[in-house]
């Protein structure tokens, strides 16, 4: 099955499972105690500055909500745009679980502007509202696209001049900076983020998360680990967690990863803008395509690919390339909307 | 090193990894929708009877809050031992997510008896106590001592008859299984246990633990989509959870390796109850041996060997044996507790 | 101090007080089993029928928070309005406390639609969403407006088509079904509503309001008294909450009192409207008014008597009228609005 | 109907209503902001000192858990006695609402001594378990029992070393200082106890408690204000709660009524020490009485007279005193247990 549906139907990449069985070797201490632990710390802290406090988990809604608990106290908010995952695709856990309130906001293309932490920070001292103290921004967007090193550093500024302090879901971090050509930390620690979900899976591990404390003088880490466990995600066998971000980031595997699943977007993007009958609605800045095209081309396509309608109301699909699409994948995808299109629209 | 602390030092089978492997072929469906989740499923179904219904899960905490917030309502507490994980090792886990009130009763060997169940009932349908909804063991128990199918079947009926469910913590259900000659149904299913935390990650693999209900019939399985992803235990890449149970379950590789567990803490148990000085303080029923030996001789041991002081008043350690340790290594551990045990005691 | 500020700034009606004093005579059993709960349950059923079951609490966010947590499992969410008091005004404890999801929508005067409805249970059987249980809408409105009965039946009908519960925040209730001239039940029991705050407080009372279940076929109640409990709203000495029932409810003094508040309102709004400079904002059918006046004249008012601007951005202000307020004090109020304007238009 | 079931089954001391309809003039700001409650809290600076922040609630469950908010984080657990109310009657508030973990202990008397805060924070800095933040104390207790003042300053000497705060459940303060003849500061502030909850319910209130701030320089004030609301516990028209207050404080009625509650407990305990087959089972201190008697004597005596079988194995029964038991009561009650027992034991 040729897929893009989702960058998380891929597998793990090879060097991960071969990080893996070298980790596999006798027996080391449990929880996070072990030398790939540390192999691993050391390697974000080389990304993220020596600063950095990384704290490894299963899945992308543990690290959220992990972060969110680290973050604020039991009457804080999270200011996040309506369409965070946070908000959309964790099944309330944010609330049920971290116990937070979401102060949420419509947005043309997924990223909050300073306007929006002015707005919704309007009630601050009002002891009737939930009190923001989190301002929660996903780089890329679950809409692929991206936010500029100054447009963090805008919302940063925004959010600390305010008392509150920037998250940035990273479960697409490795296509942001790819596509944006920047090291992770200048849409990071340099632009002002407080504390990163730090996505591994989607990038080719096997299922691997952190959570990355980069500013240490607040002191967010210092309950991280009873939070985590808490929070029911400390693994038992932790260097298994770790030996997949060791993979990832020893040769800055990531990087290549990224890079050509953004360009397999790139790719499939360039196909279908010469396409008439279908329009890509979003900036494509990672590994996304927001199209709309006729419904019955979506029916007929979705028959032999698998791929998401992403608002059944317009009709607009999400195609996701992956760190193994391939270009043949692509172009065949490519010629079969041309096709599809070209059929519906007769 | 030469490890006695855990069974989660060990590292994961080499069928492990290689179903792991096996399962990372293209592209498949996300969040457990994909063949291998299915077999695993089938599997399980296998050995607990059709009606058991699995879910996939990270770790052994997000098991048992799963399996709690599954059970009880609200207002509902749950029955357990003063030794039981769920109280002793997971950091409030299930008064803060699962939020129910824990009903504990110290037991000489962390099994409960029908006379507990009976005690701890005795506010039901007082508004003022939170009300016991669920009496919950393990098995094997933290203490390595094993319950017998009948004093499951008697800790079953307790529940059923004042309207509360039995779930059963099983860690290392492998061992006790194992431990018993028994096979996996009796001690779970034919027993009437109603839902069950079945442990993978300390007989062997990376990291994978299920919640299966086993009584259909009560619909406890109808919310456990919900629970499981808001309890941030739902993969995205399922198929490398359930590959593992496939690795496992298949040729019934757990019991090869819990027997050969289970034959390690015996041999080792043998071999020190030939030792003047060392006391074994509990029965020797699955993997693990309890003992209390001279304080110097636990200091000089603990130089070379790694294991836990269990309680530092009485000077009780834990050791635990795994489906990798050798007779070899055991050998060399009961030797150098005699050597040690001798020199205190000159 | 003359205010329209808010019905809650109003004291106690003397009926009120001499029904607690008589409540004080000697011992009563603790925790509302007493005579006057028995009394105030049984007024309760008289206007809303014998099937209603009453839980008395303390105050508007207990209610509330109590009636979600009756109606929702731990995966349920909410549908309301985003002006909603459970949304806007209650710091998160739906969130915190009852745990759900708020799904809110936009609405231009406080009041769902059944098209609201049917948009915001999209995702029902979506295990990557909270799930849609309940339908919160206050009656009347924190606009001020009113859902007349056949608007609430078709609200019930669009959510118990698709399984879910309708939830009628009553903390003006009264003044609601005095304004539409329909007994209580006409807007209730008889409309759909399957659990209600009763509010007592903002007519007249000290301090008491109710959950009430009024479909006992859905066994809602059965948990109601842990939850209570739990809750934190469970009085020990019941019976002064029960009085204050039983004191607006004997007579229906409560139907003399939100007509008198609504009368005042009207007094206030026919006045207003004969001011130029002054729009009123929302359809006037309870003891509020929303208007918008220059924004000089607002802050001269707020000098005098006190009341809220409700939207700083548009000027937009706030009058509410109480139990308590005199035809005197509303001319007074009217003649220094028609002044204040004038002068700042001038 | 003569009781000695609870000090919660009296009513209202008829000054405390006086002092609710003298607040009961005209409007007042809402939710605190009243000079009742400004005039309550000053005379609470009074008896506690200058420091000291109150913040009106409705119950004791409220007063108890909003304490345990405000001093723990969600990793927090809560030292207490196994008897405290806290862990016994409170439906698993502290647990679900709170969101900690108890540690509990077995006590003869109901009292924490300091062996046991040494014993049960002997895992801080471990990751799987809850960490203790606060040692919580009732007094008196739950058993009728006082701590001296050099005892509480023990207890806050072995909180604070560990970095422990202390907290008191003062539902029945006002008959702890009475009883000590000591003032209230003297068992609060100066003997280092951090937060209390404040009781005046059982002293002659309607229906009020405060949770006291006693030592502002830990900041634990800052949050209260969101955690109240959040909390279910934030009265619109808070001048009424206020004002019971003021009644108990402004001359010290509270001691009046406490020492006469104390009084009537002595009297009785003094008449049945004369009645052979009578057992006081803990030191008379405050207004409650434990004892044992014949199981038919009880059961003749509850046909007449309201009180609770405290354990029904042993037969232990509570008598409970309040501000209104008359010296009449006590002495037809006396000669009831003394004419029933020697029935019984005849």
């Amino acid at each position: 099955m040729s897929t893009f549906a989702s960058d998380n139907y891929a597998g793990a990449h090879p060097a991960v499972l071969e990080a893996i069985a070298a980790a596999n070797e006798g027996h080391a201490v449990a929880y996070g105690a072990d030398p790939w632990s540390d192999r691993a710390e050391a390697l974000i802290k080389r990304e993220l500055g020596e600063q950095a406090q990384a704290f490894f988990v299963f899945n992308g809604t543990g690290a959220n909500v992990l972060s969110l608990r680290a973050a604020c106290s039991p009457w804080g908010a999270v200011i996040c745009s309506q369409t965070a995952h946070l908000n959309a695709d964790e099944t309330g856990a944010p609330e049920r679980v971290a116990g937070v309130k979401l102060l949420t906001t419509p947005t043309p293309d997924g990223k909050l502007v300073p306007a929006d932490v002015a707005r919704l920070t309007d009630r601050l001292g009002d002891e009737h509202q939930a009190q923001a103290q989190l301002v929660s921004i996903a780089q890329s967007t679950e809409l692929g696209t991206v936010y500029s090193p100054a447009e963090i550093r805008a919302l940063a500024d925004a959010a600390h001049e305010r008392g509150l302090l920037l998250h940035m879901d990273g479960a697409r971090l490795p296509m942001a900076a790819a596509g944006l050509g920047v090291p992770l930390r200048a849409i990071t620690t340099d632009a002002g983020v407080d504390l990163l979900s730090f996505g591994a899976t989607k990038v080719g591990a096997l299922g691997a998360e952190a959570v990355v404390i980069l500013d240490s003088g607040k002191h967010l880490a210092d309950g991280m680990p009873y939070l985590r466990k808490q929070s029911l995600q400390l693994a038992s066998k932790g260097r298994f967690l770790a030996a997949q971000f060791v993979a990832l980031l020893e040769d800055r595997l990531w990087e290549r990863l990224a890079s050509h699943a953004n360009a397999m977007a790139a790719r499939l993007a360039d196909a279908v803008r010469a396409t008439p009958g279908v329009e890509i609605t979003q900036a494509v800045q990672g590994n996304a395509i927001f199209a709309k095209l006729p419904a019955a081309a979506t029916a007929r396509l979705q028959e032999r690919f698998r791929f998401y309608t992403w608002d059944a109301h317009t009709g607009e699909v999400r195609w996701m390339c992956a760190w193994d699409t391939t270009p043949e994948e692509v172009d065949a995808f490519a010629a079969a909307i041309a096709t599809e299109v070209a059929a519906a629209t007769a």
